[in-house]
């Protein structure tokens, strides 16, 4: 039998999918279970975008685009970012890719050498380590923790910048905790990675789901960084995988070339399909859908805070509360298996994003309506109840 | 400006993306081209799968999927495989990805660490060695020439192996030379490798467009192998993305894990039409188009050698000839740019598969219909005439 990459034995299972198993387990012998552990928006692909999608499959002639991806989409995308943020830019820097997930590859790719260190955040999104890994790079966590809501600092990163670090990792709002780094904290963030001649990796895919906040892109600070985003949360198009990545000037010919040898192109029709993103129909329904993720998330907030969770800030951004439950268990990973075997509640334990302090932390994803919101809350109300005793 | 990777400045670029941006400028100037250089199938995706598709999008509801992918499409690819190989494989070993490149980076992110070198043919698919560099692995090139078929031979494999050697990548039929590998030498290859405790890549995107032949899967061989398909070139998928991997037993925990944090998951609804990929309604109208094919790639072969072109063997399988073209010319490149220039013909040449004898070759896809394949042989034999005088 040949043997495994060492990189494949170092990639740690999510917790959350054995969970997943296991509620799915549950379901199928006629339990209910309430999923609060779900990382995507549980509403359909708004209407204009799907019918957009279902009419270019219509003639069957679906055939690779060119690697960077339509052009008219790229030129959608730069006028939204001129809307949107204020910052110029030429449809030429702006890559379509297979999600964002394809996006932090080709950043990497285009970014990283063997052997070089990436900072990041933990708690953070599992993937980026493992992306780091796949390149060759070394992915080196930084803790963050509430008072610094969870993302990096510049007297941090200034502090942890060694010979072989090569750049920072931010993800604003973030998975797992929902919070969103104010512009002036970004700012002075990219002056310390601008001075060693870093760069900075921003995915920003969570943008558009903000509440009371406003997201700053990194392009709001400078041209000169690497920009990830994604039409799957904000527009709804998980399933669609289509991303995208901006890259700084002149770095478009590389990026170009690596594209074309790493998947040829994102899907087509999904291309096509996210022509309709812009529409001021397809607006006003994502409008819709943020006040009801918004309404979802103060409820939430109020509501496990009241029963003794303590979470950093009022929702900010994405669809998570990252809570901390350590009232009642320093072991968040058992006690969410307890939850979901006695209660039925499925929920993300913090160990899932990293280490740091992982063990209090659970994370609450608001991707269900109100009324299996509410059902939850009283479920782990009970089940808190229970433990107390 | 940060720094870019060393990785990123080695990719060199495809000639023919340079070619075809001609050949587009030349169309928008009014002039007629004969492609035949595009590696895509010219029909449209088969009509059941199509419907399947836009079905699939009917409601909106694209999730996510779990990272290996729709588990009926799973069990349909592994009837698949029994029924046209006769191996047993159980769908847990097998993983959709975004198109067989998808597939290749999930094969050498389990298989091959920073360092470890992989034995490649030259010519060969051009993104193979930007794959393992991506990973951090080093390609190696051996030359193969006619009197091998342009496949790599068991002895010149044991010959090359070094202690940083950890696999061979095979791709049968070839991408450019269309030729298949025989299942004994296929055999005697695996035998070398599995010697050595190394790992066999067999990219086997092109079976079922084989013509006069029979092609074997690695897995007849042995089952522990790495085989790489995808719906996009037999299937006519081209820009749905979607391709499988499938693993050696043992190796299915953590496939789905790099699976998960690489890609998350194959588009779904590419995911869902491809189960209607198997239909007897499509099947039929598959063969159909393979026969078309075949019946393309006997005209061309006549008409080329006719023209005084060498070509090692009579059309086996893929879309491509491999054309010596050495008679007129030791410079591919500069050759194909003239031919585009002054005949209208645009093909690929040797140069964007490696550097092996490459300014003899050209590679020609019979992926127009006939009446533009007589377009092009005419205009070919005009422009050699002119050539040789
Ligand atoms: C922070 C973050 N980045 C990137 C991704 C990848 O998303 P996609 O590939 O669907 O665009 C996710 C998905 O959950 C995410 O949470
Ligand atoms: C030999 C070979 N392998 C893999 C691929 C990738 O195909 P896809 O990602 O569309 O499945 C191609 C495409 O041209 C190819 O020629």
């Amino acid at each position: 039998m040949p043997r495994q990459a060492r990189r494949a034995g170092r990639i740690s299972p999510f917790h959350v999918m054995e969970l997943l198993a296991r509620a799915r387990e549950l379901e199928a012998q006629g339990r209910d279970i309430v999923h609060l552990e779900i990382g995507e928006p549980d509403f359909p692909t708004p209407a204009p975008i799907v019918a957009a999608g279902r009419a270019a499959l219509a003639g069957g002639n679906v055939r690779y685009t060119t690697a960077a991806g339509l052009m008219p989409l790229r030129e959608a995308l730069a006028a939204y970012y001129h809307e949107r943020y204020g910052v110029a830019v030429s449809p030429g820097r702006i890559f379509l890719t297979p999600g964002a997930s394809g996006a932090c590859l080709l950043a990497l790719g285009l970014a990283l050498d063997v052997g070089d260190e990436v900072l990041v955040s933990d708690p953070g999104y599992p993937c980026n380590r493992h992306f780091v890994q796949m390149v060759g790079g070394r992915p080196r966590p930084l803790a963050v923790e509430e008072d610094s809501d969870f993302h990096l600092d510049a007297a941090q990163v200034e502090a942890a910048w060694s010979p072989t670090t090569r750049g920072v990792w931010i993800t604003s709002p973030s998975n797992p905790t929902g919070s969103v780094i104010p512009a002036g904290r970004l700012a002075a963030l990219w002056e310390i990675v601008e001075a060693r001649g870093g760069f900075l990796l921003a995915d920003e895919i969570y943008h558009g789901l903000e509440y009371g906040c406003r997201c700053t892109s990194a392009l709001e600070i400078s041209d000169r960084v690497l920009v990830v985003n994604s039409f799957s949360k904000y527009f709804g198009m998980t399933g669609w995988r289509l991303g995208w990545l901006i890259v700084p000037p002149g770095w478009e010919a590389a990026a170009e070339r690596l594209a074309q040898n790493l998947f040829i192109a994102a899907p087509t029709h999904s291309q096509r399909a996210a022509l309709a993103a812009f529409t001021p129909e397809t607006r006003a329904e994502l409008e819709r859908r943020r006040q009801i993720f918004a309404a979802r998330g103060r409820y939430l907030y109020q509501a496990l805070t009241g029963l003794g969770l303590r979470i950093a800030s009022s929702p900010q951004g994405a669809f998570y509360l990252y809570a901390d439950c350590s009232a009642f268990t320093d072991d968040s990973e058992t006690f969410a298996s307890a939850l979901l075997e006695k209660a039925g509640v499925a929920v993300t334990p913090g160990c899932d994003f990293g280490r740091h302090r992982a063990g209090r932390y659970l994370r609450f994803a608001y991707t269900v309506d109100e009324s299996r919101l509410a059902e939850g809350v009283r479920r782990l109300a009970a089940f808190l109840e229970d433990v107390s005793k």
